[in-house]
């Protein structure tokens, strides 16, 4: 048996058999109760998030859909200032679906969250019939505890305060745009999904004075930051020339006409400091391996307000607005 | 605008529009940060889940979608012991899906979160293109905290235990099934989809002795029983006419070839406890709304172990195995 059979969902000896040959040794799946039971919580403040993964291809360069659910979860935990701890997992597999694709999935899961020292606690599968979904749609949710003295919130923000962006923009995006067309690119571009709580456990050794911080995904580095200007009521100014965008995310913008500061990322995060820390948090942020190009890309000035303003290459001010319109569907 | 279209999971403007408008105003989302930070957890044994819901048709007779994905996750959480308090939503939308749809379903998730007295804390919204998905999926997650002085697990389960029956079976899968079907049965079956914390909160009242709990969902009450014989390595023995099956239901499954013990429900409860305690659970469970039927189906027995076996009501018995194949796919 090679693919995934509709009664492989339907709750009896299948779904068992799978659950008991396929999920639980990855896992950390403690009884076939349908709750795990976390003994030892602090008190103390508690972070909740929950997404789902759509990703079309679910295998592209860099990753696959299973390693990215388990870090973008990882991630929303992290921009909180959360130690992530646990995991869920739910499953939504369309009938026919390749035995050897979940295997491959369910193993890179196990390693993200490994590498990320968080533990896979409870799951969830389901199976609708061919044609009703497509191949495997996964969500993640997550927990993690939070420090009381640690408060990260738009509202903190201030005039005055530094952007810091991680590193290179626009790498998940490409990736798999250029998987799901047939392109590839030269040098290649790689997915950058990655777990950020380690470079965010070490930017809060240093201070504890982040204000706000979030991973561009969806929407990319421009909607991240209008969203911070309009939960802060300021203006995000960023200069362009202070933005890395690697040669083939460069090259691949133009050739499909995007504009990087849309295209999503998984491995970076945008954090506005007070201006007193920046350059402390920069030297710190540029000793772990995610973050050697981090660096301050601009600041938050009092007005015009909910407003980003991107100063260009050329000289000029432009307003940058959201994402609109649906030019990248399906990328995380 | 009164379909879902593939921008409303871009990350941008059209996505914003929707949480805003349609998806805040329903739930108790703080912030747009993609974590929910929630103060004041008790030190404690926390009991975290997950679900996926992909039943068709997305409304039925009793229900729908959105409830059914309020009350599973709450009842999973329940059946641990716990006392559910916060829950997240991550939705899979099908391009073309109808606004009046996801309102309906939005509201009844906001209701039946009122009901329980659970908090929806954080969401997530993804868009597949059409033909990819099935109208809706809904994932929802729960966290929940747990006394200390409660220990609910199927390793508790001892020879002589009474096994307990919240009430009747089968109203859930028959409701589902007749409506996909377009079959309308005289009397009415109604799912039973309601949430179990409060009647799970009255039982703890009276005694910490509940060795073990289950809601019988997929794979309805004969699948949930051989688990707990695997599970605790003892004999579920029960007597099939102390097994309450409405006469819809039983002419339903008359109808459709199906056996009721197979069958899924989701506002019904199992309950393994010791027989000192019994008869005094089965008094409080009866004053309860959702378990007027109450009643012990059967005892545990020391052999044969991992074995369910059923006094029919001609006197012979018969072995109850799981539920195999997939007579019953997407019903919850």
């Amino acid at each position: 048996m090679d693919r995934i059979l509709l009664s492989h969902g339907s709750g009896g000896t299948m779904m068992h058999k799978l659950i008991r040959e396929h999920f639980a040794p990855k896992f950390d799946l403690k009884s076939f109760n349908d709750s795990a039971v976390l003994h030892g919580i602090k008190k103390g403040k508690l972070a909740f998030t929950t997404d789902s993964y759509v990703v079309s291809p679910i295998f592209f360069p860099g990753g696959n859909i299973g390693d990215l659910a388990v870090y973008g979860t990882i991630n929303d935990l992290s921009m909180v200032g959360a130690q992530p701890l646990y995991i869920t997992a739910g499953f939504i597999l369309e009938e026919g679906f390749q035995f050897e694709d979940l295997k491959k999935i369910l193993s890179s899961m196990s390693i993200a969250a490994e590498k990320a020292g968080v533990k896979i606690v409870a799951g969830d599968t389901k199976v609708v019939n061919k044609g009703k979904a497509d191949g495997i749609f996964i969500n993640t949710s997550g927990i993690g505890i939070i420090e009381n003295r640690i408060d990260i919130s738009p509202s903190n923000v201030k005039p005055g305060d530094k952007i810091i962006l991680s590193g290179p923009i626009g790498n998940h995006g490409i990736s798999v745009i250029g998987e799901r067309n047939g392109i590839s690119f030269n040098p290649p571009v790689l997915s950058d999904t990655a777990p950020l709580n380690s470079l965010v456990k070490e930017m809060l050794k240093i201070t504890k004075k982040i204000n706000a911080m979030r991973d561009p995904t969806r929407g990319g580095l421009a909607t991240t930051l209008k969203e911070i200007a309009l939960d802060s009521g300021y203006c995000i100014f960023i200069e362009e020339d202070s933005i890395p965008v690697p040669s083939g995310v460069k090259g691949a913008c133009e050739l499909l006409g995007l504009d990087p500061l849309y295209v999503a990322n998984e491995g970076i995060l945008v954090a506005i400091v007070s201006p007193d820390v920046s350059d402390k948090l920069i030297n710190v942020m540029k000793r772990h391996s995610l973050a050697k190009d981090a660096r301050i890309i601009g600041e938050v000035r009092k007005s015009p307000e909910g407003m980003v303003l991107l100063k260009t290459s050329i000289g000029g001010t432009r307003i940058v607005e959201m994402l609109s319109g649906d030019q990248l569907p399906r990328i995380c």
